[in-house]
């Protein structure tokens, strides 16, 4: 029951493409994460995948565009679309996701999600 | 499938606590609001309340302490926990409810959440 600054809890890690649980909503991991460079391409078939760019910039490549967020913009991919997040900075992004869901969009390869 | 620009869509109006659509995840209404001034105290009792601070600063007043959020900092309110947002100077929120949840906890109060 205390606030979550974002800053704070992107400054407790310095790892890519490892998302770390800030908060809970309703069966869903509020995250955050650093990234840099390319994402494997993936897809999520029961669940919408929610960006929100807090500083740099992301490309989403998806197999017919590509979306381009600056800080301050946000981008659902919906469910079963597939989808490559690409940095050619650090970026730093809130990402949304249900509990458990895999961040690779294959349980084989996806990440532990630490809480911090 | 366009990015979507927080600043943006908050200067396409200017009333307060009217809360705006700007993107769906999952059944949930992702939004943009105005707030000045005291809200009423109000509980969901089957969602938990999602508040990021984009802009300026607010209180979360609960009935047993109360949480200051500036700028960058989150907060989830539990479900069925009474609670008033206040904001002395106007402040710009990102919130998330599912699709439908009353803003006022009671449908008969609610504001209509128009989509931008």
């Amino acid at each position: 029951m205390e606030p979550i600054n974002l800053a704070e809890k992107l400054g407790q890690f310095s790892e890519h493409w490892s998302p770390k649980i800030v908060a809970d909503y309703n069966g869903n991991d509020v995250m955050v994460v650093k990234v840099l460079g390319e994402f494997n391409w993936h897809s999520h078939p029961d669940t919408d995948d929610f960006f929100l760019v807090l500083d740099g910039e992301i490309d989403i490549e998806m197999r017919d565009r590509t979306v381009t967020l600056m800080a301050g913009e946000m981008f659902v991919v919906p469910k079963g679309v597939e989808h490559r997040p690409v940095a050619r900075k650090e970026a730093h992004l809130m990402i949304i996701e249900p509990c458990g869901t895999p961040n690779t969009g294959d349980a084989a390869t996806a990440v532990t999600k630490d809480r911090i």
